[in-house]
């Protein structure tokens, strides 16, 4: 992981391998900003909960996991599976360790049901695994040669999606900044930068590039209920990196806009639909709209794994349900509600495609008709 | 304070005097609603940091303290300097008491710039203070009894005040339930109940009053970062009543209008220009330009001592800045966001008359024009 390592000298990797593939290891994001810890991810319970519980979180980044866990499951199944075999001498059922993959896969997918990018690179993974099988011998066994081919080619795949999701990042991040100008102000929701993704981000990229280069972008964060991602990690990073960084809670977005200190909001997503239907954190919408009130453009970024061209409109992307407790407890010294209060908590929320300016890919920048522009 | 006790059995009163009328008693709103703690304010800063420190908040309710605060100083000012006199045998000077209740009034009146009733409901009592001065013998020295007329027709002002606050409520609430009908529900915005009032409170009077009748209104309370006051005092109240709520995020308003829910918003309001502009909690505006997106009636509610004709528009009104602590340490466990952090926390916004389907006070319901319409 030698690319790994030069990253993280820039900033925290938030997804990589433990040096013998078994074991994901992770930067517990719900820990930020007071505590960072990284935690190892060993059992497929142990890989579930990380996503569940948001330890590791953000479209991209969901879908980088689930490859390295896929990767670190199939070397653990191996590992396990020889060791029992007397020391890998004996050879393992092809059918029951291709089962065992697709009963992970499974597993992993029904963890959180809206960013597209959790199928998408399980999807990929095992699209990886089974050419690889294809390549075998079509023996019913597979030797301690073949389990290896097979590792190597999945801990191949997973770290591809994690460079091209670099590169992609980097081209949503210069066509995103190709759009604001010096001394612009912009607003964002939730966290779609290096935590969410790999270095740059996407929606955060485009004042982190201009950081870099010398170009001021000032950026407003909402702090993003209930789990506090703005403030915890948009703030965090930003503030870390030296962009100018005010946090404001999410209902101050209409102020700042009023006030004129915004001249473009841009979000991250975890699924778009064909007609350019945006499933983003919840509170996307509600930005899209005060910015559409205040004729300020609304840019969504994300690459082109979160399109999901079998969902038409928004209506058929699932939105995912949590628990009250985020709301009314956690991160409070005391519940912050009397109890036995009905509760509604919907972590995402569909941003129509028409107060949408642009979507941004790393392809470039796509705008209405978005049914066709996203095709291209 | 009969009356008082009777409306305490029904709800807490959050304001009323001590028996000795030498402190002001309120119900400390910022420890609900965990805990239910009464506190005395006796000297000037108690009373100007209840105020500050929302200990007493919602523009009535803060109207309604200060009234029942300048007679208690005005009580203790007289109390003390009788008895430095000798007890009492000796009388007082005019004009030293006049000054002192001048000074306290504008200290008073320093502490929180954007509700006007604070403002309102201390000209009042000094209006009525001059009303009674003028009436006694035109002495430069105030006798024992001259104070006591003093004090007693400030009492009787503070009292006054309170309850026509009560009989406006009444009446905000009758008008406001007009415009629903059985099953509807309502997004309301912080906390317009009786805490932050008198008895039925303004913008949940009509849910609470329904509730009364047997008319079924669904409440979705906004959290109403940073305070809370969504979650910790109008879910806490309506809960209370028996009222349906459900404590949502400020930023999933837009979804529960998407999905439906919503068929009128209602919130309270800290100060109306002539314009019809209102100032209320941060955030306000952003649930109007919601509403508006998605063709929601959205009502403002207040009592006509909420107007202030010598504002033009909303941009006379001054929105005050709060500590931004309040953003990222109060009511956590450990702070949200890395030290160091810009933080920016207006306590209110300006909600623009063109986004206001009506604006409800104890004399009924006006609608566009509103700088005609406010002056009947």
């Amino acid at each position: 992981m030698t690319t790994g390592d030069i990253l993280l000298i820039e900033r925290p990797i938030n997804v990589r391998f433990r040096k013998d593939y078994k074991a994901v290891i992770i930067l517990d994001q719900s820990k930020l900003p007071n505590h960072t810890e990284f935690i190892d991810l060993v059992t497929k319970e142990d890989m579930y909960q990380a996503i569940l519980k948001l330890k590791v979180r953000g479209a991209p980044a969901i879908g980088i996991c689930a490859a390295f866990c896929y990767a670190v499951y199939a070397n653990l199944f191996f590992s396990e599976a020889f060791a029992e075999e007397r020391l890998g001498k004996n050879p393992v059922c092809r059918e029951l360790f291709l089962n065992e993959l697709f009963t992970f896969k499974k597993y992993l997918a029904s963890c959180r049901p809206t960013a597209v990018n959790l199928f998408w690179a399980l999807e990929r993974m095992e699209k990886a695994l089974l050419a690889e099988v294809e390549e075998l011998p079509k023996d019913c066994e597979l030797t301690i040669d073949s389990a290896s081919s097979i590792v190597n080619r999945l801990i191949g795949e997973a770290c591809k999606i994690q460079y091209e999701d670099i590169s992609m990042c980097k081209a949503i991040s210069e066509y995103g900044l190709s759009l604001l100008k010096d001394g612009d102000g912009i607003l964002t929701h939730c966290n779609a930068g290096p935590l969410a993704t790999s270095h740059y981000g996407t929606a955060l990229g485009p004042a982190l590039l201009g950081h870099e280069r010398g170009i001021n972008i000032k950026v407003f964060a909402d702090e993003t209920r209930p789990l506090l991602q703005g403030a915890r990690l948009t703030a965090y990073e930003l503030h870390k990196a030296g962009v100018p960084v005010t946090l404001i809670c999410d209902n101050m977005a209409s102020i700042v806009m009023k006030n004129g200190w915004i001249q473009a909001c841009m979000v991250g997503c975890d699924r778009i639909a064909s007609n350019g239907d945006c499933a983003n954190k919840i509170g996307s919408s509600g930005v899209a709209i005060l910015a559409k009130h205040y004729n300020i453009p609304f840019y969504v970024m994300g690459p082109t794994s979160t399109i999901d061209f079998s969902c038409r409109s928004g209506d058929d992307i699932p939105i995912e349900l949590r628990s009250g407790e985020e709301i009314s407890e956690k991160y409070f010294s005391e519940p912050i509600a009397p109890s036995g209060i009905n509760l509604y908590n919907p972590a995402f929320d569909i941003i129509d495609h028409e107060l949408i300016t642009a979507i941004i890919t790393e392809k470039g920048i796509v705008r209405a008709p978005f049914d066709t522009g996203l095709l291209q």
